[in-house]
């Protein structure tokens, strides 16, 4: 297919995809003739997964290509492309170094996660941002035990099964790097903002007491 | 007390109390000399407040001054007081106008939290946060169903009555709002944190087949 098709079956303007072979994050055309190049099923596929790391994702381009490099190293397993996805996805938070505090909190994480028997890397970016909420928690005076934090591991890993199970696993390895960047991205959102209603509803049918102001 | 003991006890530096003290946020000390002021009980909570919507919340001092303003109105019940601390907590979506894909996923969302009976006010900015989620979800070609909508709603309302009911309701107005800002937004990361801890553990379980790169 031409560039103009291309764009039109990917709904992805022309110039972002021509901004996308500048940066490499799509190979090129096969050359027809001097001005035209031929795109193929591979080009859709791919652009797909570029538009969702950059759309969706709103990654920078040097993890674009960490990406698009374990999705395209066959010898790479899938499990592991998936997470080169996700981890490029999540914020890192620096732990504090020598802090007493931060380390009981990262010791809990890990304590936890062991006793779950959870297979999660020690370099997941998600334990420190458990940890850093935990510490915080704890720092301005809300106790947090490992029971409260057992029974969000629960429900995560109730949701999880679900997520990860109805990932399109036959489809390819470029649909599913994509399909996970899409979903854990936008199921995130969906996730908050149930979590928000929800409160909101709660709050709305419990019986409050009258609390006078400045109390 | 004075203000060193004020900062001590409260784990504020004096010169971040001073400046809320100057925006405001923090009604002064009683003059007891030209160049001494005394601070009381009243102080350390409001501060505990003020430190939360600032430090944990991120919220811009105008937003702050709402929520304050909220919980020093006797007459506002403590539901709406929650709520404006909520909503102002939550990034707010511009709806695109004249857009049929927007206006099924808000008529969805809307749809869904009618059929739950969810007291949920028409303006909270959690609906458009959702609706928007569902709306790009379809638009990449990943459909989004009521039953799975209705299983994250259900799992939200779960630990929403947990999160909700374990609130210090007798601790007065302020520390009641103090804790909802803290908490909303802390177990909000703590919730993600174990989503994506969640999914790659399943991920590390799955047999996931041998899928050759560029497929």
């Amino acid at each position: 297919m031409r560039l103009s098709e291309l764009s039109e079956r990917s709904g992805v303007p022309v110039a972002t995809i021509k901004y996308y072979l500048r940066e490499g994050l799509l190979p090129p055309g096969e050359a027809v003739s001097a001005t035209r190049s031929e795109y193929g099923q591979e080009h859709l596929r791919r652009l797909r997964l570029v538009r969702a790391l950059v759309e969706v994702g709103q990654l920078p381009i040097a993890s674009i290509r960490r990406v698009l490099a374990a999705a395209d190293d066959e010898h790479e397993p899938l499990h592991l492309v998936l997470g080169t996805a996700l981890y490029a996805l999540s914020p890192r938070v620096e732990p504090a170094a020598d802090d007493p505090e931060w380390e009981r909190a990262e010791s809990d994480v890990n304590a936890l996660l062991g006793g779950l028997g959870w297979r999660v890397d020690r370099t997941a970016p998600a334990r420190g941002r458990l940890a850093q909420a935990v510490m915080t928690l704890r720092r301005l005076g809300h106790p947090v035990s490992m029971d409260d934090l057992r029974s969000y591991a629960e429900s995560a890993a109730r949701r999880a099964t679900t997520e990860i199970g109805s990932l399109p696993a036959d489809a390819g390895r470029l649909a599913m790097v994509e399909a996970v960047v899409v979903r854990s991205v936008l199921y995130d959102q969906v996730a908050l903002a149930f979590r928000h209603l929800a409160q909101e509803n709660e709050s709305a049918h419990r019986p409050w007491p009258h609390l006078p102001p400045g109390s």
